[in-house]
């Protein structure tokens, strides 16, 4: 599903090309893509999770099946509840969800790292505003339409 | 069972703190109690989950009931691993999957900091050693009792 790990990444470049092709595809997941995501979480269904995917992509799907898992695991049950909250809300819940879950992988990934090379790698991950930052700046955005919407590149982020 | 997040820690220094505490609890575990916790993860028993506590304690239970969860979950199910490994190799897996779960609580509960308190936060964090460097360091003096063994403290780490 999401990649053995006997392929994992393991030097600082790897792990970040992993963790920014990841976040990607949970980014368009919910901005581009997000008309899509929404109607794949169905409360009606089993357990979802969201998984960023490291060629870019993203799935919604059933958490893996053995345990204990072979990398860290999304938040579990999202589509839960979508039915409960404004959708907004819902998908920030989401975007928090996702930026915990990248981070864990990363630093999964990192477990032989020395503290110098950790620190490198969490520079070059936070020097991307996170998915919920990206998720606010648009709810923003959309909030006020007639203030501020032909300077969307004073909004722009670095996705 | 982690702590309901209407509690939750929202400042640099109350996150950190927060992983602090659980991460110490997460190195009582798979040091000082780890006979203790290693026949509590029996494998014929459900799917269970190490849990640093904020207390600074640890706990093995079930993981939360209700999804999605109120914040990040640790690694389910390493008791079925337990058997199936070398006991050192399982305790090393736990505290990889430890490591990115107390990162992933951390970021989770910092969702709204900006990028540079992020980093502060991080920083905080990467001061100690990993719970995986803690056990490789132990594992590497128990496998040379006879070369080493006088010199703990060269070994010290900050606990």
């Amino acid at each position: 599903m999401a990649g053995p790990v006997s392929s994992a990444p393991r030097t600082v470049e790897d792990i970040y090309k992993d963790y920014a092709a990841r976040r990607a595809g949970l980014v368009r997941a919910l901005t581009s893509d997000v008309d899509g995501f929404y109607s794949m979480c169905d409360p009606e269904k089993e357990n979802l999770c969201l998984y960023g995917l490291p060629n870019g992509g993203w799935e919604v799907s059933l958490p893996v099946e053995e345990v204990p898992p072979e990398m860290p695991e999304p938040a579990l049950g999202i589509n839960f509840a979508r039915d409960g909250m404004r959708r907004r809300d819902w998908l920030s819940l989401v975007a928090v969800h996702s930026d915990a879950w990248l981070v864990s992988v990363a630093f999964f990934f990192a477990a032989k790292l020395n503290g110098n090379d950790r620190k490198r790698l969490f520079n070059m991950i936070n020097d991307h505003p996170s998915v919920y930052e990206i998720m606010a700046d648009r709810k923003g955005r959309e909030n006020n339409p007639g203030v501020d919407n032909s300077s969307k590149s004073r909004h722009s982020t670095k996705v």
